[in-house]
């Protein structure tokens, strides 16, 4: 039986892991979840899934449904509410699956205690790599993806050796405006970019996958995750989304993972790691449904924020720091409506030109150039 | 340093095997091969690869080339000369790369004496493959794959569980005449069936692709190798032979193998494996090149030769055994002229419907029933 914890339980990722967990009750335990300000449905998930320990994001929130709460759930709040969720509490595995850096501090605890993590959270490993990949070596601590393309390189890299990869090859499904030329995305509504045309996720990531700097922050994911140069990491453009992402060894041989655009494969492989269950309800792979497999380069003229984050990642020190955090509060612009489309990447580029470099930022310096860089972007962006 | 022992040194999968062997001096050592009919090539091989032992097929040959040979090479010839390379010496794997059921002899040999088998000799398997899987067990030999298609199934299931196969998803390019309808097969010629469009193979395999009796014999040789039924195997035309073959778990995770079409990268695996080595001179795999992937059914109907293998590997003893030597037989005069290309399908399903069927051959039964359908084949189909 694996005791899982879980950042961010409301979420697209949130709640699939949830199922996964609820679809193998002889395997899984859940032992606490976070909240964040969709209180609704975090209620109606504390009485279904019934986890030990829940964290919600405010003190009004706490206040307000800690007499709605059973007895025997512990209810906190905050980030003291986060860490308790992290790592204060009997979880062999912590789901991180809240968006954007706040989900680093829970993160390092968790590794602290001796968890495994499963990271859904890619800006935590964007922002502060170096810092969460070493803690992790110290505490002896593995750091499983969940991210479909991660998923897929982890499971194309079993029984293999990192010495013998030539290339990490992460496709990438081109985003809601894949058809578009750069001259047409002037004026394009939230609306529009929302529509991805494989994947339902969150908004964030789906802004993100429009802009492509999702493909970006996963390049650097990937560098960290795998511990490989920005040199030996590609990317190719896939429309299908249907190879996840692929490995090329020196002996010419590559291994690719393929699957149903379904993020629960992902997500349950890491909390069955080393080990597969069969998934429930599921639909399989059926190649000759879809009977072509289509792959093309992408432009890094037309989706800047790829070579952004491939620059950024080359650069290090505190460049994918600003990178994420420019990029967070961009897109929440862009989805507030108060910024356009082609604005993101033109915050993403004004914030790198006009940071203060640090080349081996501590925690604190990041939390500080986080801190910074959005309100950099706001100040500029929104007159 | 590994040693080697090549059965079938001048065929297609000989002479790349001593390539990869040349390319890297500092890993293998060449100990022993066996010759047939190409004495003068066998020659070359002998003087430019330095084997210690040498075996030919006939007893003329060795007469005649006793002298021309080193005076440290040591000369052998038939079916004792074929034991010496199999067995009598130092290799740590013997590469089975000969032609047809004639390998079964040696292969077992070899795994008596304890060395591992690269095995690119289908027709063992598909002949004989619950005496020399159950031998392999007994003597804890491993049977590595050569084959393309087994050699990515045997890379996608590194570091996975066969408990948690699904699916064993074999790729099949369709072979010379996968464009023509059954009405067009009437009256093509050698010639046309030899030219493969993605494979540069020996004759009898680039016939077998166009039956695709190839693909029928592989998906025994699957059942043998990976311990999975039937029902657990599936062929998917792929024109394009890039994907070499996938694995479908039981979590809807597919793994999947591909590269360029180059026995050189499996030959190289089975005998670096577990390890992979840089390939030398190697055009690498690039997605953007080929741009598309196809996917289609193969129609039973249309190849009768994949029909007839899941039917004579479902009903298991003899049948199979049936199967390799009719086809075998019927290549063989289809290649000389005697027969024509659909007349290989139907040798092989009178030679199927007439034998005496026994369900748990031995060595000796195998053998004989190998030689009486060879015979029959002939008397039938040569008036």
């Amino acid at each position: 039986m694996k005791k899982i914890s879980l950042l961010g339980a409301t979420g697209s990722i949130g709640t699939q892991t949830l199922e996964v967990i609820a679809n193998h009750p002889d395997k899984f335990e859940l032992e606490a979840i976070s909240i964040g300000k969709n209180i609704e449905l975090g209620l109606k998930q504390i009485i279904e899934y019934k986890p030990k320990l829940v964290s919600v994001q405010f003190k009004e929130d706490y206040d307000r449904i800690l007499k709605e709460v059973p007895e025997n759930v512990k209810l906190f709040y905050g980030k003291e509410g986060l860490e308790e969720v992290a790592a204060n509490n009997d979880a062999d595995i912590l789901v991180n699956a809240v968006l954007g850096s706040v989900g680093l501090g829970p993160t390092l605890s968790a590794i602290r205690a001796g968890k495994t993590i499963a990271i859904a959270n890619k800006e935590t490993l964007v922002t502060a790599g170096h810092i969460v990949t070493s803690e992790a070596k110290k505490y002896n601590t593995q750091l499983l993806p969940v991210d479909s393309e991660h998923s897929a390189i982890f499971q194309c890299l079993q029984g293999e050796r990192l010495v013998e990869v030539e290339k990490l090859i992460l496709t990438a499904s081109g985003g809601s405006f894949r058809n578009k030329e750069r001259s047409d995305l002037k004026n394009v509504t939230v609306e529009d970019a929302l529509k991805h045309p494989n994947w339902s996720m969150g908004a964030k990531i789906t802004i993100d996958s429009a802009t492509m700097m999702n493909k970006g922050l996963e390049v650097i994911e990937a560098h960290w995750l795998f511990d490989m140069p920005y040199e030996k990491i590609d990317v190719l453009l896939h429309q299908e989304s249907i190879i996840h992402s692929m490995v090329e060894f020196i002996d010419g041989s590559v291994i690719a993972q393929l699957g149903t655009p379904d993020m629960k494969v992902p997500i349950q492989f890491a909390l069955t790691y080393p080990n597969r269950l069969q998934l429930e309800n599921k639909k399989r792979l059926n190649l000759l449904e879809i009977g072509k497999l289509h792959f093309s380069k992408p432009s890094l003229d037309r989706f800047r924020c790829l070579q952004f984050a491939f620059e950024a990642g080359k650069k290090g020190g505190t460049y994918p720091t600003v990178l994420n955090a420019a990029n967070e509060q961009a897109v929440s612009l862009f989805l507030d409506g108060k910024i356009s489309f082609l604005q993101i990447e033109d915050s993403i580029d004004l914030a790198l030109d006009n940071h203060n470099y640090i080349a081996s930022p501590s925690l604190e310096d990041i939390q500080e150039i986080d801190r910074k860089t959005r309100k950099f972007v706001e100040s500029m962006m929104v007159k």
